[in-house]
């Protein structure tokens, strides 16, 4: 029943990653969660260069070595360069996207992409499987291809699907990467990969705690908090919009996003700021009663 | 009636930019097609780094200054950076398309960048519309707002879509981007950006001239055969059967795809040829005929 | 290049089939038109019972003997029935789509379904394919493996998969389905399916005129009106505006639709003719210039 | 955590309903299960007549009045009618499904259609939200302005998507609707319409009593062996191995489906069983252990 943060990775105002921010947010994260999965879609993985993600890695791995390091990159050299790199770290693994924007890529080419990481990769290999943002669902079939393959983080609506890599291989560690999904998660999966830890690491934290106590009602109510919280954050933008509730959950500043993800506007953030304060309020009420 | 060739990148087997190789392409093309698209989705864009969108554009123009330069980025610095370089060169235009991967983006931040890059851009701006890779249909109504658009590649099964934006503004230039509809493209828009003109801009060339001449039978012959090919093309993996298709149907070589764009094997390219062998015949004697 | 009507079901206000109207209805319309076909979509086919079926048949059949009669059902029995029932009809041909809303029916019951019916009917058989509706696309393979098989009306926004048809047997007789892609049908396929032959039979003949002519410009004219019209009447319900739209167009009223497809308001249809008006106008001078 | 059967409608050879075999079945059923859903998907009840639908009620009726009645259809005055005709029945719930086939109907048509039933229904109303099926997918804020609406059975893969009527309305009965989500579904919602209930009500009680006991863990592999069942069973085509499992888990027959939902061959239903017979094994020492 794992916590993982998709860290968020701060900019500042000119666009350059903002280390010492970030390094600030993850022993602020650590004290809550398991593990720190970095350069993934909240931290805008796809928007980094190269080097970007090098420093990302840097950045966290001076406050905890408790790290999945996604290295995807529609250049293979790039991401092959990014797994060498990871090679003077102790992480708990490295992970990769499947390719995205370009359509109907053959399988084979797909799977070979995979193993030409994970057969590179001195550390465990996870996938990250993301249908809705990269076009490709990557099917437990295939994935009991990918050689040394020890987990996954499957980010999908159906935890049907999820558990069909459970049924395929039993020993995989199965994450499901959906923030309204999280108490169905720690109830059958190996955990959780959700963005909301960023802002909300104690709701998640006390989340389990309640499902381990045998609270389910409980766990439940946290995760309808969490869904509202949610939907609120999608009328804003939900990328830019997790930046601005650290502040208002966590109490400090975590830089900014970087166009096209737009930061929120100080209009923005202050109605976004009295939308969710009666949430908030409400989960502080549920955890501590 | 303006063919466009979305250029292919030839790269070097080890995945440099094989500039040598792009301009010989080029100077092939160009005897054919109006317009060069460099670092569309044929020409791999949304895999190059920034330097070589670069080096593809100056590559490109030592052979000719018919050109749009495709920009887009998911940090939209790197966008406007791209568009600070083209001003040294006369190009017919500067094109972006949406941002990608990133989904729910509020309209008002995709407004925002394509407005930042139409602004700063001293060439005529055009929007490269492409759903299905992209996620983000650009709707007529929003291209009326980005400020100064000149014109739009569409790349979309449906030509009452790309109708659509000729409804909403007969001023601006609309292409289609789908080989598969050239001919109705030329019956109906501006012309077409055809990825098929790589490796037969002959047959573009041919079925504009047949179009003119009023003979509507022979231009929709020459559509079938090639939708009989793309047929061919897409078992294979049409992002590298056009390099390999440059070989089958010009009879000169253009390098590599890069992985995870994997390019064909030697088997691969010798059933591919025996299968379009028969198409090419069957289109030489439509076009002598 | 023909011109088919997929002609709409008048209804009493108490919901029985008006079957005079129809008559009336079809009397006007095949000055205009080449083939009535009956039960469509646009007649609301999977909203009819079995004896309402057989009685738009007879009442069409009245008027005109060229006539495609749509005869399918989720009940294969009744399906049967009617295509006995139509032996007593002089026709040019009898048409199904296929299942809709169950999910996932493997493709040979699929094959099977129709086999069942084309071996049966005594007249020409075609298939009646609409993806977006049954959730099932006949692929031009499948097609050909019905046997005797005539033609086929493919309602799809997507000239190619049409043409996929024609390239796999080009002794079938191919419509294509959609509205706004007329223009584009009568000068590739062997014809239209258009529902705006309902409301607007004389646009499509002009349309049809001017192709003859090599007045292409002008034909794509027609088009972008029918294309401005549809977008008014999506607006307020496309079909239920179908009957609305009779008596703006043509002058005469055609009954009512039956709920779930309500009628529209009277407000609703002073509103529609008001935003219609000036593109029945435009209509009539570029036909008439 | 109820669990509802939505129960298949048995078929002779020649397509009349088999009314004795319904009502056998459904007194096996009702042992284990909580409720009866007649007229569902399971039931083929788009593919059934107005008569067919009624005959249905009346006989399970005659075994037990723990009845929800779907009377969805695409001609509202038929719907009306069997509204009408359950007011002589003591019943759990009148459902409907909404409009399907016809795409893009307004909203407020398809609001107008659940409120003239649910305002004729002398019964607890409840929707049916099927969007896969439909294309129409019933929002929570739609849901609440259905007027005295008791519940809903939603049939989506989503389990946020469910929490959501929960979240607009804490009153709302919701039932996920989906076999692969029962577990889930018993730990979050009201219940479960589980079309596996007809061949396997022992394993669904048996997944609730664990649940109940706090064996989350034996619940869950309950759950992984529906799974797999049913990955075999979509093999095969789905609804009409519901009939065959019957006899290879419960040990009798259930007659026939009705074409195009085809029977399975014998050969069909011997692969089917020995496929089965594993799984079938497994959650026996499962349940027993």
């Amino acid at each position: 029943m794992q916590i993982v943060v998709p860290v968020l990775t701060p900019f500042t105002k000119d666009g350059k990653v903002d280390k010492e921010t970030l390094k600030e947010h993850v022993r602020n994260l650590i004290k809550y969660v398991d593990v720190v999965f970095v350069n993934g879609t909240t931290g805008l993985g796809p928007a980094l260069s190269k080097e970007e993600k090098k420093e990302t890695l840097s950045a966290v791995y001076d406050v905890t070595d408790k790290v999945i390091f996604q290295v995807g990159s529609l250049n293979l050299n790039d991401a092959v360069e990014l797994v060498n790199f990871s090679k003077d770290f102790h992480l708990v693994g490295v992970a990769s996207y499947s390719p995205y924007y370009f359509q109907r890529l053959p399988e084979k080419w797909i799977l070979n992409y995979f193993n030409e990481l994970s057969r590179k990769a001195e550390h465990d290999f996870y996938l990250y499987n993301y249908p809705s943002a990269t076009g490709y669902d990557i099917s437990a079939k295939l994935v009991n291809k990918i050689e040394g393959i020890k987990g996954l983080k499957d980010t999908n609506q159906d935890l049907a699907h999820s558990l069909e890599y459970k049924i395929a291989n039993p020993h995989l560690i199965v994450y499901n990467g959906s923030d309204s999904l999280v108490y169905y998660s720690l109830l059958s999966l190996d955990g959780t990969v959700a963005s909301v830890a960023n802002h909300s690491p104690h709701l998640l934290s006390a989340m389990r705690r309640f499902i381990k106590e045998g609270k389910k009602e409980k766990a439940l109510q946290v995760q309808l908090i969490i869904n509202s919280m949610l939907d609120v954050m999608r009328r804003y933008g939900q990328l830019s919009s997790t930046y601005s509730m650290v502040e208002v959950m966590m109490g400090y500043k975590v830089g900014y996003p970087r166009p096209p993800i737009y930061p929120l506007s100080e209009e923005e953030i202050h109605q976004l700021k009295s939308e969710v304060e009666p949430l908030k309020r409400k989960a502080e009420e549920l955890i501590s009663g």
